[in-house]
């Protein structure tokens, strides 16, 4: 089937994916003095007198924006917030079929950080939670450490947290299938771009302490500090703790976890034969893994997943971020935190059963009914029993 | 019926009037590739190639954002973004109801002018048009004029036109069905406010060149120049060509017309004695109206109008405004011009028929099917054949 012609029929037929309908009727005159004035006043007064009604009484309960300025969209780069609308309104579409969640695109006509944390400051009165999607790295770390900072509703980058979600559900089930502790495993990352360092954090907090990422010029390291900005400064604080130098082909050795969110076919057989044995392998490089699954199996792997869906294993967000935003909605969180995401990371590998667990079925496929609710319950739960609540 | 009551329980049992869904099924891997990834980077790309494409292609090509920023709410006065959203709900379901329109609140946490328009500058790209609500003047000049001139998609502040619209329809047909052209007929207005201009503008557009304004000081004339701003500055230009000076009891006599966008009981009986014979009354402010109809029936008013819908002849701007934005988005109109809302006001007027005509029938209901079609049409044709196409 050829997705790309068969999705301009669909979004020419259909004029773009959403639609904005009413959840009340109103076809009598009573019913738009009750939807509409005299009778709305009454909920604008309460909204007035308690803000927080606004969970009550207003689409506020249940809405998140998709925000994007374009910069960095699928494969294509910066494109710009006009061009990347059929995608935000994907999402859109994917929060409400999977997680019940509405949620509406704003795409933006500016890539200024000042401006678009101004922006998405100022339009949030009429949103639950803010997910930012297809923002350029760095930009996208120092917008999303400000929102939630200024903003007290949840935001949530996805292509960062929720890839890191999904691979480490995808983890903790294959070491479950290996029987292998996850604080004994040692893990390489190759890719130091946003989801890079978001998947280093959540590998931390599932509680691995060997880890080592490479970026396009080799391992991250402290003969390179001289080149690295904040943020791979930081990822070298997180990781490293050998001091290992050289290539990937240095950094795979002995490894028993790959996991690949940077460019096709950077992973070889000969590679994967460093590895310890029975390696795990997640190369998520899309549509082109670093390395095709049978390569790494006959090399020697015993669990390769990747982004696609001809593939076992596939690592899609689409498992996630439905049920972390109905989670954080349902339990007016105030923000999306480390041990929700852990939670849901749980949760989700918690899906899989022992009878169903094994090398092709680490994770869950995205249409098993009810994900959604079982990461959202669980999210509510690590929200409600934060260490410090506010 | 209680509406208050009524709208409470609306409110809180569905947490708000909308809901965003989706236009196209997802509920296989091909559904997903096609409405997602990989295919929907085909539009997206045919988008950064041709910007246009996006009225094919997205939501662009129906979608409306109902923008406020709380100042200005029903009666309430400055209940800021936030409270606001229950009114701006209720407008999206109107937009969607009556016209077909999918419509977005997006309500403002500031109420600074150049915020403002910066901001809805930078959330445009999602949307095909803006329609702003309930802001005060004279700040809702200004963002209009600006959002105007500096964006390409039709800009329109309902409070102000969809009223000045929907009373010029009932006028139209008033004074045809007492045979006087509209050019004869001489017209006060009680209200300076932004409702206020936006009337005279429209009685200037319809032909009429004998118009004088009151505000709550009395008549709006050269006198009181040192005290007026750059609105009623504009007004003065507009209006009282006799020079005429006084209160609103001086500014009635011998009228034809009252139009009322002002304060309740306003207007005496003796008042309209003092008007011409067969006056014609549109009273609006709501929901107490300048004068009681009866009072101004038996004080020889010939056509009475309010804004409530318990009276014959109800000035409701749901018969307007989904029709003017169906009909630009329908054309593609890069504005929303005068000769459009002129356009609006006879095909509104002509959905009376000369059978249907009298007094308590000048405008027709809410209700009455096809009104918003009728209205986008002839919307499109104003559009089309503007004088200048750029």
């Amino acid at each position: 089937m050829d997705y790309y012609e068969a999705s301009m029929r669909m979004h020419r037929e259909h004029r773009g994916k959403l639609e904005v309908t009413s959840k009340v009727s109103v076809s009598t005159r009573d019913d738009l003095a009750t939807a509409y004035t005299p009778g709305v006043a009454q909920p604008c007064i309460a909204i007035a007198e308690h803000p927080d009604e606004a969970y009550s009484l207003t689409i506020k309960a249940n809405t998140v924006a998709v925000v994007s300025d374009g910069s960095a969209v699928l494969g294509l780069g910066n494109i710009g917030g006009l061009a990347s609308l059929p995608v935000m309104e994907g999402k859109a579409v994917l929060f409400k079929e999977f997680g019940g969640v509405d949620a509406f695109p704003i795409c933006l006509d500016t890539q200024d950080v000042d401006e678009i944390v101004e922006t998405v400051k100022r339009i949030a009165p009429t949103f639950g939670g803010i997910n930012l999607e297809d923002i350029s790295a760095p930009r996208c770390f120092e917008i999303e450490r400000r929102l939630k900072t200024e903003l007290g509703i949840p935001v949530f980058h996805d292509d960062q947290h929720g890839t890191a979600v999904v691979v480490s559900a995808a983890v903790i089930n294959s070491f479950r299938l290996l029987g292998k502790p996850l604080g004994e495993v040692r893990a390489v990352i190759s890719g130091a771009g946003a989801a890079g360092a978001a998947v280093v954090k959540m590998l931390r907090a599932i509680g691995m302490n060997d880890i080592v990422v490479c970026d396009s010029k080799g391992i991250i390291s402290k003969g390179r500090l001289a080149e690295f900005g904040e943020d791979k400064l930081e990822l070298l604080a997180l990781t490293n703790r050998d001091d290992l130098s050289g290539g990937l082909a240095e950094a795979v050795r002995d490894r028993d976890l790959f996991i690949g969110v940077s460019a096709p076919r950077v992973l070889s057989g000969d590679m994967v034969r460093t590895m310890t044995r029975e390696s795990v392998i997640f190369a998520m490089s899309n549509p082109e893994p670093e390395i095709v699954p049978g390569i790494a199996c006959d090399a020697g792997a015993r669990v390769v997943g990747t982004g696609r869906s001809d593939f076992p294993n596939q690592i899609n967000n689409v498992l996630v971020f439905p049920g972390i935003f109905k989670g954080a909605l349902a339990s007016r969180a105030a923000d999306i935190t480390e041990d929700m995401k852990v939670a849901a990371a749980y949760a989700l590998a918690g899906l899989v059963s022992d009878e169903e667990l094994c090398e092709d079925y680490v994770i869950p496929p995205a249409f098993k009914p009810g994900i959604a609710d079982v990461i959202a319950d669980a999210v509510a739960v690590a929200w409600r029993s934060r260490p410090t609540p506010s």
